[in-house]
């Protein structure tokens, strides 16, 4: 009988390993998660969903909803790291699912650690080009959905599964994958993260006690369901780690705290505010009478709410970014979070006008090319515009460090500092007291 | 703004008394929920993946854990009610999620509670008229897929939730759906409705403690992404309760352990066995040189197993259901559990043949068309054929009170008059033991 594809994926999971240079970059990654959740962790920052999340999953004894809780916690402020390949947030899921098995299991060694957090956003990418154009596109939450899968791996290499028990533990994963976007602009799009660390988790603690799950064929089923016609299986293992995922395309650390789908289109506006600058424009309010924004068709499908209420709809409006990109110059974390929109701005939001551009070639054949133009029509008659590509928006460096140091200034000193003491993570010792504050 | 088609459905499943006939069916429903699950829930009967369950959930201070365990169990045996419409099984779900609820709450109506099972079953009738015939062809498991849903809705309507938790615990339990059919034949197929179970409970509590998940939309993208094109909405409402499902195509009760796809094959061949005694055939193995059976196209999809290994495979295999049938003249519980299977009659189904009917219409179009014609070719030259309608087997009354007597031998003698005190399940009082036997 052929190898199954389910097989050959159990296989590869375990014959690379990572060098120095991978390993710097999940030292960024876990940096950056950190400054993602630490801030509606310690509640510094309002979060709506976050009592109920915790009321409703009590922590006490039980690994998976530790792993819940994590994935709530880390995606709630929408803040975490991106990956093109994957069209989603990848370690809000990995991560909360390795963290909690280490610290329920006492495993401790930090570069097999972070290897398993690398062989996780290796598949993390790959199962993005797999699973192919159409799945996010139909309406399914890529975190969510290919986000199991992705930490199942990492946490079965992390402990060290047998090949059997891990094709049973990604087979588990893949039969549990959902999500629908059309929970974005909720509180369940961060709670979707929360379902599948917890879906991992649970993948892997029955594949160790050798849950007699299929072991072949549930991968390849649920790329056929999920690919829409769409779908490329063999990407799942070709050029395997070279290069690595985590390098190249990377994961890309978020500087303002929206939805990815918006930055260049808020960092084309700042340009256009500097300009309004030059051209002596001071109050925008009155000297804007309309703004387009155009894109390839379907660049607008995640932020697509046009009239937000709140900063945590805000966080998926593309009008609304533009607006407080152009007035403020930058997006404040605490006012894309559960409070009111600013009403100004909210009403100049409705002077934007979506105009997608028909000559660019539809977004879900190729993110990668996706670009926001702003183009301002002021009331002398002059316009004004510019063009920001993704490619553009993803070449700019994030200072994780810096980005880190301003969420640890709104925690508790206390509670900043034994954070800080764990940031570099070169020593098991570091792992074992990060795990604890995350965990305990 | 006009009313969405959630805010309709949350609406209508408190719209609606069901009388005593559907109560009554109801009651007919439990009785059947316990002869399939007691005896795994008691070990009377092995089962393979049991223990990896209860050991990876404990159920203490666990309402989401109880549902899941029931779940699982429940539909171990694979012998529990089936409705067409719904191309899934109704009562594992729902039933997993009502009684750890209500045991939980300490809510022991009976009327209410037999009521809210009316509505789920409603709800699972609708949804895979909804749903459309393509979702289950795909691969998705409806009984996983469609159960979170209706389980839901029965428990909204069990304890009363506002119209506006009712839609947000829809908008949770669509979002958590998941579960493909590349697990059947494992230990995975029982323990999705285990999932299904816990994604019910969890969507009910979030709601409950107003998590603020979307209110609309959810079910609707639902409907979009998982129908493939053959979805129809609007079969969520029209009609209902006129006559209500639970009577109307109603609940079908399994009078074979197997898969409901091999059950008209083999009462074909139950015939066919006595034919042979008429003829003066006494050595089948001898006499039958092949067998052909045919069906629509894709009347096979579920029982897929061509060379099944244990009983649990076997259940799934229309070839080793039918030589089993033949020789044995019945199909025994305790043979399709998880032990080898016979090996006598394992190479005896290699004689059968699956012969598609391509004059008859595709099954996903129609599956209330099925049929199986078995044909044995014997050693003599004879042939001998006999078809059964799916429609017939379906008309033959399963007597659910002797199939639960059944059950109950196989249990300590203690335990089964302890459920026999309960099984009219006309007072308060037996739901609330019933539901202390299943939950504590």
């Amino acid at each position: 009988m052929d190898i199954s594809l389910t097989a050959e994926f159990a296989e590869i999971l375990f014959t690379h390993t990572p060098t120095d240079k991978e390993r710097d970059a999940a030292r960024r990654g876990i940096q950056d998660f950190l400054a993602s959740t630490l801030p509606v962790f310690y509640g510094s920052l309002p979060d709506e969903g976050k009592q109920a999340v915790l009321d409703s999953f009590p922590a006490v004894k039980s690994v998976e909803n530790t792993a819940l809780r994590l994935g709530y916690l880390s995606h709630a402020l929408d803040y975490d790291d991106y990956h093109a390949a994957f069209r989603g947030h990848p370690s809000t899921v990995i991560l909360s699912s390795l963290f909690p098995l280490s610290f329920a299991l006492g495993r401790y060694r930090v570069d097999d650690f972070l290897d398993a957090y690398i062989i996780g956003v290796e598949v993390a990418g790959r199962l993005g080009r797999a699973i192919g154009t159409r799945h996010y596109g139909m309406g399914l939450h890529s975190t969510a959905t290919l986000g199991p899968i992705a930490a199942t791996a990492a946490c079965c290499r992390w402990l060290k599964l047998s090949r059997e028990q891990t094709q049973i533990a990604l087979g588990l994963a893949a039969t549990q994958s959902s999500g629908l976007r059309a929970q974005f602009g909720s509180a369940t799009k961060p709670l979707h993260s929360g379902f599948a660390a917890r879906s991992a988790v649970n993948s892997v603690q029955l594949a160790m006690v050798n849950f007699p799950g299929q072991e072949n064929g549930v991968l390849e089923s649920f790329l056929n369901v999920f690919g829409y016609h769409a779908e490329q299986p063999r990407q799942l293992l070709a050029d395997w780690a070279m290069p690595w995922r985590i390098i190249e395309p990377g994961l890309e650390f978020k500087r303002y705290p929206t939805c990815g789908g918006t930055h260049s289109a808020a960092e084309a506006a700042f340009v256009l505010r500097q300009r309004c600058v030059e051209l002596g424009v001071d109050d925008l309010y009155t000297a804007i009478t309309r703004i387009e924004v155009s894109f390839p068709p379907g660049a607008d499908t995640a932020p697509n709410i046009c009239c937000p209420v709140d900063g945590v709809q805000a966080r998926f409006s593309l009008e609304y970014v533009i607006v407080d990109a152009l007035v403020n110059g930058h997006l404040a974390l605490k006012h894309y979070t559960a409070i009111p929109v600013d009403s100004t701005l909210r009403s100049f939001a409705a002077r934007v006008k979506r105009c997608p551009d028909f000559s660019a070639p539809a977004d879900e054949l190729d993110p990668d090319r996706r670009f926001h133009r702003v183009t301002l029509f002021l009331s002398d008659g002059q316009q004004i515009s510019h063009c920001v590509t993704r490619q553009e928006t993803a070449a700019i460096y994030t200072d994780v460090e810096e980005k880190l140091a301003l969420s640890l200034t709104l925690l508790p000193p206390s509670i900043a500092e034994q954070f800080s003491a764990t940031i570099t993570l070169d020593s098991s010792e570091e792992l074992e007291q990060l795990a604890s504050l995350l965990c305990s």
